[in-house]
């Protein structure tokens, strides 16, 4: 079983990370990164470099694709070309087509979530809408093969309900296990239902000014 | 404010990122990566290379040290080398001197937590207590300036809590809401207290084979 984690500017590195570091411990896969040009990629604005060593074109057939969000999502992955391309090819062979965060507009954009449930990181809710798809507030949305994850951390969540999918639970909790995922955060402001409104709205109005 | 990440050879990646991802939240903050040899560094096992372009001697005074684990900690970062006379440096003017994982029991042998109260992987808590700390089991172990944090995943609760002390509440509740961490895994097997014991064994098997 191969899975490609696909990777361009500016994506944000726990929205791939997460699904990774749970999906490396499914028996027999093979965890491929994949970017439209391969060399370095740069991730989510701090200067941090993947040197990801497969182009689109090196992997024509992954089982399972994970598409993560990020700042390069909104800003410049939403206009059809290459990876959209790429991503209905593939999606015509793939098990399981899946994102992270904002990458569920990479997805959508493509065309492949149209009409379909599909959740995203909670500001960008609307604009999934507009792309086409059914946007449910659910941390990670199952609709036929395609799976959908929350904001940035929920890629973990998704990438363990999808391995239990994959290969059953006693699997996907041995890697649970395997990466002490018991969660215990400090606060409880994981979600726009859940924080302070003065933290919500802090967070809107910086998002707004950075965009 | 600096923060340090610290990366070596077969480093776990999430064990990494998961702090990153909530630290370069922190105002003010810049995050760098710093390895013993600039250049790439292979992570835990599975290829992915990230490209690090600090030397130890380039971040002589961060603030905040962060040290993942990995199977990398395990097997070669123990024994006294440059890694650890740097950790010795910095924890000098450092704020907080912190650890993800096996993280601490490079700490540990650098006999910066001879005494201390401290956490690390579940299945490595014995040699946490050879390497001179007092293991606690519990997911962020704060000793004055030290902070630990359990098994891989346990890095975003544990740089949530540092947020927090670092800038306030206020602030690491909105970095929490801005990585939309509201966890809700499809399991409940995420220590060995409680998943099941045939899910305990299996890891463990699969540890000692490996080692």
């Amino acid at each position: 079983m191969q899975v490609a984690i696909v990777l361009y500017d500016q994506f944000t590195l726990l929205d791939a990370i997460g699904p990774y570091q749970v999906l490396i411990g499914l028996p027999g896969a093979e965890v491929v990164f994949a970017a439209e040009r391969a060399g370095r990629v740069i991730t989510g604005g701090r200067g941090l470099q993947l040197h990801v060593d497969n182009t689109l074109a090196d992997v024509p057939r992954p089982d399972v694709v994970v598409v993560p969000g990020g700042p390069g999502a909104e800003a410049d992955q939403l206009a059809d070309g290459p990876l959209h391309d790429w991503l209905r090819a593939v999606d015509q062979t793939s098990q399981w087509t899946t994102s992270v965060c904002t990458g569920s507009l990479i997805l959508a954009s493509a065309g492949l979530l149209a009409g379909r449930r599909a959740t995203t990181y909670w500001m960008a809710m609307d604009e999934l809408e507009r792309l086409g798809a059914k946007p449910v507030t659910d941390r990670v949305v199952f609709d036929g093969k395609y799976m959908t994850a929350a904001g940035v951390s929920s890629g973990i969540d998704g990438a363990l309900a999808l391995a239990g999918r994959i290969a059953g639970d006693p699997v996907a909790q041995e890697i649970q296990l395997g990466i002490e995922y018991d969660p215990q955060p400090p606060y409880d402001a994981g979600s726009p239902a859940k924080a302070p409104n003065a933290v919500v709205e802090s967070v809107r109005r910086r998002a707004a000014a950075s965009s």
